[in-house]
């Protein structure tokens, strides 16, 4: 709109100085925290609970300490950063969290930008010497990629009540570890129960991971909405045969299925005018030899859509498409669900704040839904949540060539201080 | 025909005993061969120049020097053993030959019949006290399977000429480990030239491998062709994106795209109605991660056909659609020609020789085409050569439910004998 922003209101000073962001300390350690967790080959592959992950962790509770925060690691190993001034009460926190592990050959942006932006905004809260009405902790989930451990999300749903402890400590990875092992191995098996947490208001500011913002030209995405996100591991079981001597009609190929299941999936996704997505990110063949008929395909199909009734349609649509597979390829097909989460709808109120600060800094702001998942989806179930989105370049994430303009993190950042400080009675 | 067998000629005893198999003995030693080269879970895995190869190539060794033959190994580690007894002058041997390595869960009939049938064969001879105008020598060549190391039916490769022996010791396995080195830690690094082996004459018994025998209820194939075969390796190139957050119409899913290869080849495959098969047996998806647009994908592709004419077509047919892929999905497409054999016409007169051992020993008997590729088809490029097959077990094989009845192996040995004989000039 064209009408004139209304005089700066809040967040509204105390005595102290006017609270700012160093965007500069941030990026700093944006950068710094990507050279963490490099593969032999420099891809960055900090995976929850690998040595990588270990090294991150230390450096974020560096500068957690640096910064005079209360540093504690619950059993799931979320790391938190409590910071409580002299005269700010002992009530639940403004929390603002995110994750610093990754999938495998990532970018540096990626739940990183979230939790050190956090850090920077309760350091900016703490140098204008403001005493808020409510304590502001920061939080790094556990597996939040849910690359090596399903399901995704895993630190922030252990706190929402959604996965007892003890069964996320007992997942298997898919390098056949322990969780549980590996989190006390890398010395972050904490004993704060997760379910303590819980925030007054949870605020997350990531990146979009896709192309709306950026193609729009908009500085800040104002995130009122998530998509319902579907994962099954699809497991076909056919007859290894020779590939020379077996005629096509007696073949029973499991591999030939797999691909069927690929095709289908892209063929309704793109006969829909839905935004539905629908995607195969891993499969495997046995025996996996170039001259034998596989006689075994595994495959993971990632499902999402923001209408909880569509994404419902989308599962039956597959099951349905299996039970004929197997029956026409001859092929028998087991599925297993690794994951389901509803969409989410986020907090007004918060939403809100969020519009309120991009405008009073001359931002420019859309509502947007989350195509990704995100740890604010599980606490939602347990606090009034919502998150800040940033562009990203191409729309492009997990990969190396995930990008944000240093402008645009340092926007987010202040539009972040702005609804935490709303949020903790600056 | 129904005309009655002309009484027995061949094979003509001397003064000693007739010639006989111990089937046995023969049965025994296949078994116990399989037993060698299992993995931790019970499979069959006995790739080229593993330590399970040489397990069972120690085995075959020790058989063949309690048999009192001149054991050599050449460069390329192919083992033969030669019988000339005293009388018998030293000229070119007629060579009985195949292979004991094997696929991963692989059964234990196929390439072991052949070398142990060539074994029990000299045996027999030798106990029978007849001295050949010939010498007669058994050979196992190295890594006929070709899943270790590209490309299958090496060994014999080196011996007719077709490929260097200092290439094929260069080449690296799936594994990252070189041929060369492997043969010289298993302790079958040669002396001898492969080269050197020049034989009157090529014979192989196999397990069929295809269900034709069986399905007719034939005893003996006489093998008089074989299919040529073609490998090829595809690597597709896309973008490593987000799952959830990328429009399908933003996608570069090089996952999707070699799904689609897949599918092209069965439907080309099946809608011919040529004895052409295509497989894809092996795939491998970048970064292989449930929430990531697969960046790249390999997949290999296998294309046999009896004809030359015809495989050339199919060949071209799937260069084609690779260039179609390619600008539809917006994924690069590079190929690598792993292995290129043309078809196979073997030797008449060994042909008929096999035709007419059958007829004399009652057994049932066709000819054939042979749909996998044998070591017969690179010594046919040196000496007349041939194959006799017996049936596969519901034309299952590279399975742990290969199969073929103790009396068909019997029947296979005896003519095998036979011709052998008769080549030898018993």
């Amino acid at each position: 709109m064209d009408s004139p922003a209304p005089p700066p209101s809040a967040p509204s000073p105390s005595a102290s100085s006017r609270p700012a962001v160093d965007a500069a300390s941030l990026l700093d350690r944006l950068r710094a925290l990507g050279r963490v967790g490099r593969d032999g080959a420099g891809r960055l592959v900090r995976l929850a609970a690998s040595d990588g992950d270990r090294q991150g962790r230390d450096l974020l509770v560096s500068w957690m300490r640096d910064a005079g925060l209360a540093v504690t690691v619950d059993r799931i190993g979320n790391v938190t950063g409590l910071w409580r001034p002299a005269g700010t009460p002992d009530v639940p926190p403004v929390v603002i969290g995110s994750h610093i592990d990754t999938v495998i050959d990532a970018g540096i942006y990626d739940g990183c930008t979230g939790v050190l932006a956090g850090l920077a905004v309760i350091e900016a809260l703490a140098a204008a010497g403001v005493v808020p009405a409510r304590p502001v902790a920061v939080t790094a989930f556990t597996n939040e990629e849910g690359v090596r451990y399903a399901p995704d999300m895993m630190g922030s749903l252990v706190v929402a009540g959604g996965l007892a402890v003890e069964a996320a400590l007992a997942v298997v990875g898919t390098d056949d570890s322990v969780l549980g092992a590996e989190l006390a191995r890398i010395g972050y098996a904490g004993t704060t129960e997760p379910t303590a947490l819980r925030p007054h208001a949870y605020v997350e500011l990531h990146v979009e991971q896709g192309p709306v913002l950026e193609r729009e030209g908009v500085a800040i995405g104002a995130v009122d909405s998530l998509q319902g996100i579907s994962w099954q591991k699809v497991t076909i079981t056919g007859d290894a045969n020779h590939a020379g001597t077996t005629p096509i009609s007696m073949r029973r190929d499991a591999g030939l299925a797999a691909a069927r299941v690929i095709t289908f999936l892209r063929e309704r996704a793109a006969a829909s005018n839905t935004p539905t997505v629908a995607t195969v990110g891993c499969i495997a063949f046995e025996p996996n030899a170039i001259n034998v008929i596989p006689s075994h395909a595994s495959l993971t199909v990632d499902l999402r859509d923001p209408d909880e009734d569509r994404l419902r349609e989308e599962e039956a649509a597959l099951a349905a498409f299996l039970d004929d597979l197997a029956a026409a390829e001859g092929v028998g097909v087991a599925v297993e669900r690794l994951a389901r989460f509803e969409p989410v709808a986020f907090d007004p109120a918060i939403v809100g704040l969020i519009e309120d600060a991009a405008r009073r800094r001359g931002l420019s702001c859309r509502r947007i839904t989350s195509g990704a998942g995100h740890d604010a989806q599980m606490m939602a179930r347990v606090a009034p949540a919502a998150m800040i989105f940033v562009p990203s370049a191409g729309g492009v994430s997990h990969s190396p060539r995930e990008a944000t303009d240093d402008a645009e993190i340092a926007a987010g950042a202040a539009v972040l201080l702005d609804v935490v400080a709303a949020l903790a009675g600056v």
